[in-house]
């Protein structure tokens, strides 16, 4: 399939899809890949009910509240989607870009916007002989609905921040939890280790440090973990779920390879639009990196919308670029 | 009066009520002064009815509105306010500074956080002799609540968008408009005026071009404008009210003697963290200038994110700063 557009967005997240509105302003269409089934990124794909305090004008916003505000937003401005693909390949031309995914759709356009979020990030997994056996059937890597756990038996490993606060967000819901950690100590904010450990002592979580997951049993599905302490005795626990929460692998993927200056897993743009070292291609969100940034959601809006000025120039070469505010014309649809 | 605070922020519109949010999470306490008597900047006082459309997240949000969420958004952080008072003046001490307003308040802090907008602005006025007798009573520079003038005569003065604007908005509320413009053409966007056209096509507005105005009539309350045509021919509209659109002219006031780097009315910052060129202040939204600067409020935002961070220095010398997200544990209030 071959589409042709201005602007390529890889990353339909919350950044990528404000995109769409900034660019659209200036009259640039938009076609839009995600190699997850449906828009939103992170906040769809791990969070969709977790309220979200940090976005300006809500005090509270669900995370799929937010997804679907800013689809609504964008509506006037029809973008396109392809989701579910990975990209894999860019090719620079004299004008413009062609993009391609793993599954052969290529998109033709001036500008690319990289909006890929953490990457194509995959959850750090235990190393445990039997795992992949119960991965969908009682092995879980995310907490997208709480509720499918409520009265269920869990073991959530793990001692980082999504550890701690799972923990403490599922002790109402489940029937029972317990946290097994292989250190004395948590890396999560003191506040939430406080917070478990008090959960421990009021025995409403159990809590098993310098312990680690040894194999899984179940006919199945998962009936029980076993695990091994620090003075290598082993024992079972009874179990519906395991939630190994040992954090994300981000991973660049393919764009790793398009000779974009990187600093770690971020690529390094100016903060005056945002560009990257690659004339044309620009990169908004939480996979820039530039002194001073936060990843931060609103961060990435602001970026967007410093982009998409410098992108008209691209979209648009012999047009002089009239900026112009909505706040009396409103939005001038497609 | 005396306060003592970690950030005293000068200007409560938008942004500077949602920088209140960003030094919160950090443990930072905020005062707030502003030369309006009640918070929310130009959004208040000058289109509190009008929709916004790119506000990220809302597809369109009343301006006013805005305000009370931010509002409700930083009410656990508990912000002080000094309104209706102007700064007069700035004082640097070896740690801190005192700002001072015209009503003789002071304010003791760590950090001043300069988010005036547009500074203090004042409407452009037409040189009329009697222009001041009629203010407020048939003279207003401001079209707050477009209801006001449902079923009256206006007069509405001015070629830049403001004008043009109001014009189409009003037209289906007033009994009778007349745009007065001293010109033949518009400085407005061209479809702005192509519309204005178009509804004097329709009779719906009485357009005068390259007409001044000339003096006013009434007996405590306007009673009708005089104009002056191209030919030097004089004539009198009946009018309830004269609504010369001449723009804003900012003003930064006595801002610009405290030393701060400028570039015409705005204050040059840098953008890894919107610092002037004086230590401990930071001035963000659209008061402040960079390269790829937008007067957006979204970026504003941005900016008081960024700049909470550094301000955090100042007032916690000897504390690292570790940076939380508030996604999973939402706010801490005071």
């Amino acid at each position: 399939m071959s589409i042709t557009t201005d602007i390529c967005i890889i990353g339909a997240g919350p950044v990528g899809l404000f995109a769409v509105f900034e660019a659209g302003l200036l009259k640039m269409r938009c076609h839009l890949i995600d190699a997850l089934p449906q828009v939103g990124g992170q906040l769809s794909e791990i969070y969709p009910k977790k309220p979200i305090y940090d976005i300006p004008g809500f005090p509270e916003i669900k995370a799929q509240e937010l997804v679907d505000n800013l689809m609504k937003q964008i509506e006037p401005f029809k973008p396109t989607f392809t989701l579910g693909e990975k990209v894999s390949g860019l090719e620079k031309h004299d004008v413009g870009f062609t993009v391609t995914t793993t599954d052969a759709t290529e998109v033709q356009c001036k500008v690319v916007v990289i909006a890929g979020g953490l990457g194509c990030f995959e959850p750090r997994k235990p190393e445990l002989a039997n795992l992949e056996r119960f991965e969908g059937r009682g092995v879980t890597y995310m907490v997208k609905d709480p509720e499918h756990f409520r009265a269920k038996k869990l073991v959530i490993a793990g001692g980082g921040d999504s550890a701690l606060d799972w923990t403490i967000h599922l002790a109402d819901i489940a029937e029972e939890i317990t946290l097994i950690h292989r250190n004395e100590t948590f890396r999560g904010a003191p506040d939430s280790a406080e917070k478990v450990f008090e959960l421990a002592r009021q025995q409403r979580v159990k809590l098993m440090l310098s312990t680690n997951l040894q194999s899984l049993n179940g006919n199945g599905v998962l009936k029980s973990v076993v695990y091994e302490d620090k003075n290598k005795n082993t024992g079972e626990i009874e179990a519906d779920f395991l939630i190994p929460l040992y954090g994300l692998s981000p991973k660049l993927g393919p764009i790793a390879d398009w000779n974009l200056n990187l600093d770690k897993n971020a690529i390094v743009v100016n903060t005056f639009d945002y560009s990257t070292s690659v004339d044309g291609i620009f990169a908004i969100g939480d996979i820039n990196t530039y002194p001073g940034k936060l990843k931060l959601i609103l961060s990435g809006f602001h970026e967007a919308a410093l982009m998409a000025q410098s992108a008209f120039k691209f979209v648009y070469p012999d047009q002089k670029l009239s900026f112009k505010y909505t706040t009396v014309n409103g939005v001038n649809a497609f």
